[in-house]
């Protein structure tokens, strides 16, 4: 045995509005440190395994407890234990994350819930964060951006019919840059991968625009024999 | 803090004669428990976590401390962290995985090396072993089969350049099966992935067979901004 730390940090992304121009945008909640190491420094939602609780779950609590936002599941993404990386006694965190629809953003009411202490941020554009988070959200941008298929990414932040300007949406939140809709909508046509499910926006327009939907399954990672991993707790339930 | 056990394990793989048929097959090293918990059965290389290495850094010594071998690197695989794997207190592995051609395998003569209790297996024909490392082997295998390239795969066992042959032998211990060596001489060729050395297998042979080599890189995983695992250290050297 060693006297080493185990914790878990969880980094979610969601689509949400960039606060100067409105246009979505990954977006990921972090949580400010209200004491050392690190006091008021911004940092990713998690804290420490608890024996008794899977790394998933224990990711899935925490991410809870802090911020509200509850994920279907949670994907391993890799562990970080560089010996330097938090001050003091050496602490390794294993990371999970995963991508999240509006709904799954709860509003905390609880008198429990730190509202002054957590936040959105544009992924792109977060603060200098605690331990080594700047290194473990570009890791996670990077793997969004270069591993992960469009179509999971879609799934994940859009759930499982969409129009076609929020897949645009997607897209450009990922490339971090404006599409023309008309060469979108014939390059998406041809490519085959989205089929219309013969419904429409329920709303009052005239002409609501069509949904769709893809074919394929929505894991960020394809873990073969391990299964998915465990789903976010009910525990901390939203208000 | 917690007191939870931080463990590293290593799945390393070679083309190694099977010992019924003598044709090259997927293989791994395993080292027997001298102790309990699992006495007497067979386990992955590792150990604990030193608290001043880093965690490629230990995955690296303790695979050179117990069975002498000394990849070029190693890669993060995925971290097993289920309450009940251990017996005892909690135990959480971090899993590091590598690829290594024959040099790289050494023969330890030194007297603290116990090779009675150091055997390599067939991947595909192991016991069962300790811990949860059935269910770790199986993962490798899958993630070896379904997610690598053939040709980083190749490189890895063996070496920058190579004869068609040596590439069939590889192709054949992924896939578990025997190729026709026409069809695949005329289906690597078509494909275009390797390229010509102009220089042939040094030996004495009038048409010694031509080498090849690929141009891409030979990571099992690429980790974009995090950059490549520390290599395994030079403590414990082969002898």
């Amino acid at each position: 045995m060693n006297t080493i730390g185990l914790a878990v940090s969880t980094v979610i992304f969601a689509l949400r509005p960039h606060p100067a121009t409105g246009r979505p945008v990954l977006s990921i909640p972090l949580v400010r440190r209200t004491r050392d190491p690190f006091e008021g420094l911004w940092a990713l939602p998690g804290g420490w395994v608890d024996p008794a609780e899977s790394l998933a779950t224990s990711a899935g609590r925490t991410l809870v407890e802090t911020t509200g936002v509850r994920p279907s599941y949670l994907e391993q993404l890799y562990t970080f234990g560089e010996p330097g990386r938090s001050p003091g006694d050496r602490v390794v965190s294993v990371v999970y994350w995963a991508l999240v629809r509006p709904e799954q953003i709860g509003e905390r009411t609880d008198p429990a819930f730190d509202a002054e202490n957590v936040r959105w941020f544009v992924a792109d554009d977060v603060p200098h964060l605690a331990f080594d988070h700047d290194e473990v959200v570009a890791y996670a941008l990077w793997r969004l951006r270069t591993k992960v298929e469009y179509s999971a990414i879609a799934q994940g932040l859009l759930g499982s019919t969409f129009t076609l300007s929020e897949l645009r949406q997607v897209h450009e939140a990922v490339l971090d840059r404006e599409l023309d809709p008309a060469n979108f909508r014939r390059q998406v046509e041809a490519s085959g991968t989205i089929v219309a499910t013969g419904e429409r926006v329920k709303g009052g327009r005239h002409r609501p625009p069509r949904l769709y939907r893809f074919d394929t399954s929505a894991s960020l990672v394809d873990n073969g024999p391990l299964g998915d991993d465990a789903p976010v707790p009910l525990s901390g339930e939203l208000l």
